[in-house]
């Protein structure tokens, strides 16, 4: 049973989020099913991390204990093949270590979240960037965001269903980057808590509109009330990234 | 009847093009109906360039005489909330003197045509990049692109059904820019034969694949035959991007 990492894009649009659910399509199950038509049924994949409905993937990474000793090539070529309808391709596939686990072996997360601002919104990036029309103040989203680098409890900005054991997480960057009319915001952390980016944009997008100053991100850290920090960005501007893991993997 | 400059963003996918046909929806008409909706029947718009079925536009430039004297911004955000379901997008409005003209005032138009080059598609940039899965080699492309700069007899690039009065145009600038796995190819011109650009990165893509040397280019140009040229690269790829005109309009 060779063990295989696979570096997955997707678009999230049309997905009730990685996980299986009874509720919907998920990215899993597409890709578990895949997996069965050209190589063993009940198939059980792991991914680094559960993207939630609607978010995309450049570089989410999950691994699959697989029948046949594929060519990683031939692997990726013959999943997509099934995945292609669907808005979900294997970019890179290898075999790797057993001791390989995409979830537990990652040393580092890294998500992307874009937004276009502007007054009008923009068809070429519908369900890709969040819109927002009125102008954003990108020099006081900096300085907010500099209260976020570190280590912290970041309950104010966790989502009630969490699962996580604690709400303390390392934020190692948020890097902001503005061109034109468009603004990404890179995050990179060992791990996330659910909807930590988003209500991290969220809060940040009040920050830029002037509803909240730059340096009361600090005190809405430290109260670590949900209610204290900013909305929830919405799902379609952002993508799991990358993931990161100690070489050699093998 | 004051005169309007509109500036256009769209997502060609479904489109028969920007002109009126028979055949299907075009952009020009979806923007004439809500032209209709707000402020009179029968309003024609002039664009300053027509782009094909599926190309795309980033900033496609139209004008209107209409029968209100609209505030420009009620004008944009009349027009869009019709428009918006179609992937159309008025970026911006302004009145224009009457002397202006979309396509007779421009001084320079440019395309951006995107293309991915790696071994798998990419879901995020379905109908938005040309997936080329072999490897393109950059530097070939870049030198064949230097004999097609200046003013030349381009018909060896020139559409069978072109109805341009001369073949002779004269090409700014091919700016070719690559960022890892993709790659965007601008071009700058007063005005732009039928199919000229994806004709040019059609045969830049052949180039890139060793299919033709990186010389061969001038010789394609000099013969003025088109079965000389490599293949028209898919709609899909290409951004109608700019339309400049000379200051002041008014």
């Amino acid at each position: 049973m060779p063990r295989f990492k696979m570096t997955l894009e997707y678009d999230g649009t049309s997905f009730v989020g990685w996980q299986r659910q009874t509720t919907g399509l998920s990215v899993q199950q597409i890709l578990e099913e895949s997996i069965a038509k050209i190589d063993a049924p009940y198939v059980r994949t792991m991914a680094a991390g559960r993207t939630d409905a609607g978010v995309h993937a450049l570089g989410q990474v999950v691994h699959a204990d697989l029948k046949k000793n594929w060519d990683p090539f031939h692997l990726a070529r013959g999943l997509n093949h099934f995945l292609r309808d669907y808005g979900v391709c294997v970019v890179h596939a290898e075999q790797v270590n057993d001791s390989f686990h995409a979830r537990f072996s990652a040393t580092r997360r890294s998500y992307v979240y874009k937004i276009i601002n502007r007054p009008s919104f923009s068809p070429l990036n519908n369900m890709r960037m969040w819109h927002i029309p009125l102008p954003l103040d990108v020099a006081s989203m900096i300085q907010a965001s500099q209260h976020l680098m570190g280590t912290h409890d970041f309950s104010a900005f966790r989502a009630q269903e969490c699962q996580a054991k604690s709400p303390i997480k390392t934020l190692e960057i948020i890097d902001i980057q503005n061109h034109h009319d468009t603004m990404d915001l890179f995050f990179y952390a060992l791990s996330f808590l659910h909807h930590q980016v988003r209500n991290i944009v969220g809060t940040l997008a009040w920050v830029g509109l002037g509803k909240i100053h730059p340096d009361r991100m600090m005190d809405i850290l430290v109260s670590k009330d949900r209610r204290m920090a900013g909305p929830t960005a919405p799902p379609w501007g952002l993508y799991f990234r990358q993931v990161e893991y100690e070489r050699p993997q093998e």
